[in-house]
């Protein structure tokens, strides 16, 4: 891709992003898994794959403004109208918005062009290993979810089963199984690597949360009169 | 404490806490992590410190109301007058607040009483281990900071010497030195405990988002005409 194209389409992303867990930061890291899952898999059209790496959260305000907007379905169509505005072709600017549109886990939808698994795997990878902790922790922090939640008898439910909102079970319904639905190999080589930092800090956290000998000691001190 | 005294203030408590990292489950960690860290002192006035504790963070909501506001004073304040009003006496509501006051980190301020000393550990415990860091990244994210801020080049700080909030800043410049801290045999003890989690998962996370191979590919993908 020529560089003025490149620094117009990072310009118009850096426009767009905004809250700190699908931040900028998070793009380039996309971004530079995107190049190096790419080197594992065979006639990749590295310009979409550029483009589409590069674009691929520029939905995301929309679904603040609107919770019923997809992020996947509206950065597609911007996509396309600024690749298009941009002079780019519009076979180009269908294949970008097709990548964007298929990055989102769906049943019905999934990624079909190499270009769209490997965005889709690049993505996916920053939700997995500490990166994705901390990304999950600051969406929770962001929207006040609770780290965990308790029975009726106050003792701290890991998430497993959980109904109810929570960072552990988020950990336990979506990031401890995200290790599986890797599309490249290389992206599930990748994602493999982290996985263990991942559990640590899941295991660590639920220990000292659980860790309350104080609690045990209250009744001493609690009078009926 | 009689049991209606008790369950008096934890509903007046309940009643004034709101975002997720200085939570309700905030205060019960505090509270059991205080009982533990008593069994280790002596003359300790357990009624001032079950009190203190299940206060301490009372004001955290005049924080949100007005910047200026500090929660350790407004939080104190309120805990006297609550308990003045609900029929304890002025010496005990007095050392409570006094306790809430101290509980925040201030060189011209030390916690003056074992009751006080015990609650600033307690409180401190929770910013320690992946407690502290799960804490800290959620309020990151409701605060809108970043994971880490890059240099002009494009390179991952790790946060040492950074003058941008972030969580690698965070990580350095507090929690990485609040172990040493402690006032209490058993607060400390609690806190060594902690710190290998802790300072693994800053390592791990660290290597994860400076592990970005595919950013030396970009040069080859970009043309200049």
């Amino acid at each position: 891709m020529r560089r003025k194209d490149w620094l117009a389409l990072e310009e118009y992303m850096l426009g767009r992003m905004q809250d700190s867990a699908h931040d900028r930061q998070h793009v380039y890291r996309v971004l530079y898994n995107a190049l190096e899952i790419a080197r594992g898999e065979e006639n990749v059209n590295m310009d979409v794959l550029l483009a589409a790496a590069l674009l691929h959260d520029i939905g995301r305000a929309d679904e603040k403004d609107d919770p019923k907007a997809d992020h996947a379905v509206t950065g597609g169509d911007r996509a396309y109208e600024t690749l298009l505005g941009m002079g780019f072709g519009e076979v180009f600017a269908a294949h970008v918005r097709q990548c964007i549109r298929t990055h989102r886990f769906r049943r019905n939808d999934p990624p079909a062009s190499v270009e769209a698994r490997i965005l889709f795997d690049a993505d996916k990878l920053d939700v997995c290993g500490v990166v994705g902790i901390a990304r999950t922790l600051m969406y929770s922090g962001a929207h006040d979810r609770p780290i965990y939640t308790t029975d009726a008898d106050g003792n701290i439910r890991d998430g497993a089963g959980d109904a109810e909102d929570s960072f552990f079970r988020e950990y336990r319904f979506k990031l401890a199984g995200m290790y599986d639905r890797f599309l490249t190999r290389r992206g599930a080589e990748l994602a493999a690597g982290r996985k263990a930092a991942a559990e640590n800090f899941y295991n660590a956290l639920l220990e000292e949360v659980r860790d309350d000998a104080g609690r045990g000691l209250m009744g001493q001190y609690i009078t009926e009169e």
